[in-house]
């Protein structure tokens, strides 16, 4: 298929027949960012969505299932940029998803401030460690490590993107809770919705989930909880209903 | 009974043969109280440990359970500090448990600061309202509202009476989490482990344990939820083995 390049293949995605792009030797998404493409608010019949360290466009394509609005994705690996360029192609949703390649540092200043409804991010999860225990894999290493762009970038950005009263959502670590509810509120972004995703029953939480509204009032709302597995290791029902629509 | 005066009645604490002095009228103690205690990290064999805005003593009370350590509680409240004293003289816990009547602000300048291993704190959760909104029975009133005590009042006070590395304590609501973290972080206790409550499955949380250690490094874990009732509406397995130890 012209559509693929080298070990990329074309993954299934919901059961709204929806498919994207992957490749297991430079980016494939995660779990995390499908639960955040779920978690957030977005206005069914229009608007203007924008997610930040897109990757291969999961979240926007995920997305364009729950709005008609438009969506914007930022990635700033131009091999990932454009497997979700592809994938936006592949499913002919270019009329209402657009990709961009470009540091999200500086979107901002090209897509004008407080223009987006919603706004979106699944960032690079870990601090930048020493050379030597970072992943050689240089498009993974980018992915995961706050190499090209930090947590406070990502809250800045998403902060100066979003309308007063429109929603800015993440997903992260539990441990980086207070740095990213403290940029949060240096921002201007308050939180109102957190959800923890635990592996399964008894165990610590290993993702969450927040939402904030741009100068909102603080009222902050702790979600039931999500868990991923059951007790045979399954997904649970609640998991397989996001992942497949069952 | 010559221990009890006006509507106060002895009610049982746990399985460990523990009792407790209450009054509907002034002041009966809650399930938070109780799952922060639980909650605290205690040292087992000795130590000393404080409790903040303390009430009847309930804190107190279920700890001499879990530690042999010493335990002050510190409440301001004349009536309450002295159902307090007499719940300790029935069950003759006087050698290891002793009530201050005094103000939680003053109490380090009083005992010294950086003495305890552990402090805990179920402190008023509801900013001070106007004065129709607030409910007419003073010791009520004092008990959940931050007439006498602010939460960072409460933060400050432990911080001060902590020694470095030990571990401070609170039972608060959700909502409040940004402002607890961000006053604890401000006075040099870095929340290390938080659990929520959920009043059952599928609801929010509606109370937030927290635990903090002075001058500890950054690494926040989420623990397991705890779900108060289930489906019956009746206390989950959980809070059965906290409240009766079944």
């Amino acid at each position: 298929m012209d559509i693929l390049k080298d070990d990329e293949r074309l993954d299934y995605l919901l059961a709204e027949n929806l498919r994207i792009i992957q490749s297991p030797s430079v980016f494939a998404f995660s779990l995390d960012a499908v639960l955040l493409a779920r978690f957030v608010y977005v206005p069914i019949q229009k608007g203007n969505i924008i997610d930040l360290c897109s990757g291969n466009g999961v979240i926007p394509l995920f997305l364009s299932a729950r709005t008609k609005g438009k969506i914007i994705g930022v990635e700033i690996q131009e091999r990932l940029y454009d497997m979700a360029v592809r994938s936006i192609q592949y499913n002919t949703l270019q009329d209402r998803l657009q990709m961009i390649h470009g540091d999200i540092k500086e979107i901002p200043q090209q897509l004008g401030h407080g223009k987006f409804d919603v706004v979106t991010c699944n960032p690079p999860y870990f601090t930048t460690p020493s050379k030597d225990e970072m992943n050689p894999n240089e498009h993974l290493a980018i992915a995961r490590h706050e190499i090209l762009c930090t947590l406070e970038d990502a809250v800045k950005a998403s902060s100066q993107l979003v309308k007063q009263g429109g929603k800015v959502a993440f997903v992260h670590r539990p441990g980086r809770l207070m740095d990213i509810i403290s940029a949060m509120r240096h921002y201007r972004l308050e939180p109102k919705r957190i959800q923890f995703v635990y592996p399964k029953h008894g165990k610590e939480a290993n993702t969450l989930l927040v939402e904030a509204i741009k100068d909102g009032s603080p009222d902050l709302k702790i979600l039931p909880p999500l868990f991923v597995y059951n007790e045979e290791g399954e997904y649970t029902a609640e998991i397989r209903k996001i992942l497949y629509g069952e």
